[in-house]
């Protein structure tokens, strides 16, 4: 027993060694740090409709929804959120957890039945993956975005029920999958298509409606979308979208759903606030895509190396992990935060700065953050 | 692909034709129903220290935490309320999750090395048991509370790290898992011992701080504790506790921390606020003890089959299925929230009530409600 204390210390030895310690950095409530690290692409976790509107639901329902969603958890919050999510989403209904990480594990298990084979894209999410790990299904990763790949596979499974999973835009490199295409493959096949839209919900698509209304599968009855309420919504929690027969299978037999308690109604009220502001935000997206755009000029100009963003999310190439961690500290210690990706968070083995354009932050900030990276580039 | 939805279907008929259908039922913010059905023991859900100090938080972080933990999600009140849950638990650290589900998920599979054997009570919570097989290891399942099958279990694979799982107080029956012996067993084995003490944070031990201090084995090397801060602390999130060495682990390896977005700060202040409360809560628990032995005195008395108690949890027993749902249903009818649990949902094939005692019922409702019940028996 002290043994497995030692072990686990060992391979933290190992991991410092490689440069992959990770530690915990509490921000304060005033924070003076430039974020470009965070998920709050249309600033709205501090838009005061959704602030006060969660502050109202603290005052009427308390802190915590108290129980299960079948048991005692679902508020009407819950349910006016759904009907506005599936609403947005042009699905016939929505189903809310309390992460996106469980409404992965639940969406992907939901889908497999017997002799199922799932597709899945080689730069998934952990939760995704971990939902395929956990159906106990076949698995084939394909490289990513890869359509010709994930035909072959499911030309190579013929007769079987099959599932090709993926994100929309991929959240470490920002890139868009390429969803309708990846449809229309797995349509022929008969093969259903699970799309994670969490990083495009509130940037891209129809009213910010998402990657998967805008590729024009809105209520295709074989297409089921998951989300996290986390990102632009500015919130917490996860969603499942889709026709009516899974949702109803979800709230029946899916164990994430069962065995967890509610997502908070404050928490599901701020979130609904933050629905129609991400509905109605097209001038936030506007700033948004050509903040994005200036970023890619700006770090481009200084010869880095920079994703194409399809949303917020912009990648940078690092020359390896000590070296993306030291520039990470180095622009915190210039007050701008970003996120530093190494191994094993990243798809593949390269370790890189990832930049998330949030306009929450006010725009002479946001430039002068880019002036940050690049001064502090190794 | 419609036969994907025809066989979900399908499906749903037969669950309904077994009197397995499952139906969410949205309560409004002012519900009338007397509450023997959520897991708010203490009733700090609605505690105006609790909802003042994240209704505080809320005006100052907003709304979600923006990140994961490592990259934006932590602030200080992350910080402080893992400082105070590693001190009431006699622990050396403490991580928060944003569920108890995915805590158990990420305490499991950081506890599992190359050849653990893990065994797992087979009253385990879902979320045991999904940690158990994402976590890949072989896993035995030992008859409820079956000390001497844990010691078989143990002795049949002499040389090999090992872990029993299991919970403290189980969540559907209510009763206290032999822990003292279970770690005697554990220990003598080299075995590591991991307890969900969901249900016994803030109900047992000195100053609420749950079975494992209970038991005497607060800060053992061996021992790991999961739990949520969604029952008796009334808010949302989990959490794990441990020696320093497990915590920095989570931190760097496990993906459930990892990829998933903090905890909202806002319910990290409402439950460090609630933590303060219960662990001040000896009045809370004396009338908690008080009522959950009314209630075995009461629904005895009348003839029904109800468990003993160890915390705030009252199994009783219904003759089916149908028959649960019906009399739940009854209950409902008459003002009277109760949880019916039928399977799978159940660790065996009985259906049953289950009540919870909440304090912040009023006294005189809570009586009334126990008459409900048996009056509605059937
Ligand atoms: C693509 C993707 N899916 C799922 C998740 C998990 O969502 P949540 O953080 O709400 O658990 C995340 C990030 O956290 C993500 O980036
Ligand atoms: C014993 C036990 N463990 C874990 C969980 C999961 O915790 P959470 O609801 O916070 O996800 C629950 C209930 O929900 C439970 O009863």
């Amino acid at each position: 027993m002290a043994s497995w204390l030692e072990a686990l210390d060992r391979r933290a030895q190992l991991r410092a060694k490689a440069g992959l310690t990770r530690r915990l950095r509490p921000r304060g409530a005033t924070d003076p740090v430039v974020d470009l690290a965070g998920n709050d692409y249309l600033g709205l976790a501090h838009h005061p409709a959704v602030t006060v509107a969660a502050t109202e639901a603290l005052r009427t329902y308390g802190l915590g929804a108290t129980g299960s969603r079948l048991v005692r958890g679902s508020t009407d919050l819950h349910s006016a959120l759904e009907r506005a999510l599936a609403d947005w989403f042009g699905a016939t209904r929505a189903l809310v957890y309390s992460s996106g990480y469980l409404a992965n594990l639940g969406a992907v298990r939901a889908l497999v039945r017997p002799r199922t084979l799932l597709v899945s894209d080689a730069h998934n999410h952990a939760s995704l993956i971990d939902g395929c790990r956990l159906s106990g299904a076949q698995t084939v990763v394909t490289p990513h975005a890869d359509v010709a790949a994930v035909e072959e596979a499911l030309a190579a499974a013929p007769g079987r029920p099959a599932v090709v999973v993926t994100e929309s835009v991929f959240s470490v490199d920002g890139d868009l999958a390429p969803l309708a295409r990846l449809h229309e493959v797995a349509r022929r096949h008969g093969a259903l298509l699970l799309v994670d839209d969490a990083h495009a919900v509130g940037v891209r698509g129809p009213g910010g409606a998402g990657a998967v209304v805008e590729a024009g599968l809105a209520g295709a009855p074989d297409v089921v979308i998951t989300a996290t309420l986390s990102k632009a919504l500015g919130g917490a929690g996860g969603v499942v979208a889709g026709p009516a027969e899974l949702i109803r299978h979800l709230v029946e037999t899916g164990r994430t759903f069962i065995y967890d308690t509610a997502l908070p109604p404050a928490v599901a009220a701020g979130v609904l606030a933050a629905v129609e502001l991400a509905r109605d935000g097209d001038a936030l997206r506007e700033e948004l895509a050509d903040r994005a755009a200036a970023a890619v000029r700006h770090l481009g100009r200084a010869g880095l190396d920079v994703s194409t963003p399809a949303a917020a999310v912009v990648s940078v190439t690092a020359p390896g992990p000590e070296a993306a961690a030291a520039w990470a500290a180095d622009c915190l210690d210039w007050g701008v935060a970003v996120g530093c990706f190494r191994p094993p968070s990243t798809p593949d083995t390269r370790s890189r700065l990832r930049l998330t354009v949030n306009v929450g932050v006010p725009r002479a900030e946001f430039d002068r953050a880019l002036d940050v990276i690049v001064e502090c580039a190794p």
